[in-house]
């Protein structure tokens, strides 16, 4: 493989989108985004693949034709970011695939089915708030009418963004003249935790995924009284901040005890003053966990700590388990080797939509020594991004032979 | 006493600036404020007092002539409230004042002194963010310049908010001529605890105030490792949140030992989103007690829990004691009886700035059933408020001789 190509495309998406943290502020149909749009076309005009967008705007580059010799096999992730994420989350991915063709051309590798990279669009759902709307509209798993109407902070919505963006949003939808073309998607992402760091440093820089844990987002109100700080003895007063603080530490408990993560992320206080007792706070809960029964089990406990405060606990979202296509696993396995490490994901990827879409999904995991992400410290070694290369360079090669 | 002008009053005032949650949304020169001020002119008006108002907007309505026969009493407090505040705290030493003339003139009194009911502007901050501007300025706790400067959550200045209700911000400050006129200032309050309802029913309807506690506000500062909540591991967690619930379980647990009152009313959160470890919690505490050195002492041990988690607590504010004149506390026993109860409060108040500069000062505090203020359920009995306005127009009398 040519890794020099690697690291010039590396560096040149470096300084895009940056911010004074460190990390990067990549958001759909900004500036930024449109920069790395024009980036990734440019990219695909230098290695002469045939670039097109579908109605919701994921861009395609295609070697070969996929109407006439499809569907055919499409590798890549996405190119935008978190607030003040990191450079790795979607970019090792993109990269990864276009430096995927170049290495299988240095190969002479004749594809026998139609290769794409692929840049799927607003992965993150940090502008509009909602995760892979990219995906999930055109495998219909978000309707038009609900994409068109988010909006973001301030107050514009989706459809006013595309229109601004030059493109149509009356047109998008679920795009069955697309998926047609995927045979199966192989998406190569950075490993956001530490469960590769730990392993053998021999065989362990790349990991098969094996299916996306089910996961899910809880609403937490805890009721107080307001009164005065000043005045109010300890005595009688009845306050939400006390309640939030005993459910934020029994969450950690009883995830630790049932092989989960539960994480408090987000809390709003009223009355919200420095001298008012709090009279309600609300407490957003994400669990998740390898085992479905566990994560259940770790939001029940969490749900009957919040009943003995007088508090309830809302669902507002729950995946189950995503698993990705076994048999694809075991064929890659096969090309990269029986001790490659097997993993779940606790994250939820484009990868995780096409599969529920019934889409043949499989994805790599490069090894991140910190396990940090979504941050600007997320980080891996240039040697293992290579390997991360090498891996997608036979596992693509095998699947369009 | 003519209970039923003071029941007319209580009624003129009960709709103006009621919101949807049963509360009070009257701040600082607004529309709700200006109807205020009116109904406050109105009423002096109909009682024949001279009304003036300061340079700051402080409205006092003489009877009698205080630059010929001054100095005199002053009566009176506050009208407007904090956020869904309740409709007590303030008004009801207003109407009270106001009621106390009423109930002079029927005794047929005729003052030796002048007698005054004053209207403190924008006493609770809610606006501005400081409270007691009204009294602050006119005494020269707080510099014009730093008054004039503070902005409101829309960004409007107190400058131009002064500007924008008629008045002439640069004539603002410190104003001698105001202050010599106050020979001494009683302000009747509603308790804004249970220290009243926990005493013999039949004596302790109306308290007479001792000092106003010591207190301050720290910000607390904890760091964290942003990290993403799915892919993160237990163990390889730096979860600011979770240091945040340990310090705010701690404030409550020490400040009970030291028999001080402490709370953690606002919270910040970094990066704040559901599905992101927070990096960094920013926690507000106020504290408060009847003895300096034992919040002093609940604080330090605050601050120990803090630098456990690698965290900093930053002193924002700190008032010592501020005693009221223990001469004109003892004179007003004098008139109401020795087994009227003594009561320092939590609270700040305008008769606390007023006593730190040097005025003659005293508090009158009426029995609050539940001990619940800054609230719309904030509540004194009817009869109780009749009481303390018995109790007030006794103390004014015996000052007016």
């Amino acid at each position: 493989m040519s890794s020099s190509e690697f690291d010039r495309m590396w560096d040149e998406l470096h300084p895009v989108g940056r911010v004074a943290s460190g990390g990067y502020r990549r958001f759909a149909w900004t500036a930024e985004d449109h920069t790395l749009r024009e980036w990734f076309a440019g990219e695909c005009t230098r290695r002469g693949l045939q670039l097109t967008q579908d109605r919701m705007g994921n861009q395609w580059a295609w070697w070969g034709d996929p109407d006439a010799d499809g569907p055919g096999v499409v590798i890549g992730s996405h190119l935008d970011s978190v607030p003040d994420g990191g450079a790795y989350d979607g970019p090792l991915g993109v990269v990864s695939a276009l430096a995927t063709v170049d290495a299988l051309r240095a190969n002479g590798f004749a594809p026998k089915r139609p290769i794409a990279v692929v840049n799927f669009g607003d992965e993150e759902g940090a502008r509009f708030g909602v995760a892979c709307a990219g995906s999930r509209v055109i495998t219909g798993a978000m309707t038009r009418e609900r994409a068109l109407g988010l909006a973001d902070a301030d107050g514009i919505t989706m459809a006013e963004a595309l229109t601004q963006a030059g493109r149509t949003p009356e047109h998008i939808g679920r795009d069955d003249e697309t998926l047609r073309r995927i045979g199966c998607f192989v998406e190569l992402h950075v490993e956001q935790g530490r469960a590769l760091a730990d392993l053998d440093p021999a065989t362990a820089a790349v990991a098969i995924g094996t299916d996306i844990w089910p996961h899910g987002r809880w609403r937490i109100d805890l009721p107080g009284v307001a009164n005065h700080a000043g005045t109010t003895r300890l005595v009688d007063r009845h306050d939400a901040m006390l309640s939030a603080a005993q459910v934020v530490l029994t969450a950690r408990a009883v995830a630790a005890e049932n092989g989960c993560v539960a994480t408090t992320g987000k809390i709003e206080v009223e009355p919200g003053g420095v001298n008012a007792i709090p009279s309600h706070v609300r407490l957003w809960l994400d669990a998740r966990g390898s085992d479905e029964a566990a994560v259940q089990a770790t939001v029940a406990a969490i749900g009957r700590e919040t009943s003995r405060f007088g508090g309830t606990l809302t669902e507002e979202s729950w995946t189950a388990t995503t698993p990705f296509d076994s048999d694809l696993a075991g064929r890659l396995r096969g090309v990269l080797g029986e001790s490659t490490p097997m993993l779940g994901t606790g994250a939820g990827h484009d990868a995780g939509i096409l599969a529920t879409a019934g889409v043949s999904t499989a994805m790599l995991f490069v090894r991140n020594p910190t396990g940090v992400s979504h941050s600007p410290e997320e980080f891996a070694e240039r040697d293992d991004c290579h390997r991360g290369v090498e891996a997608l360079t036979a596992v693509t090669q095998d699947l369009a032979s």
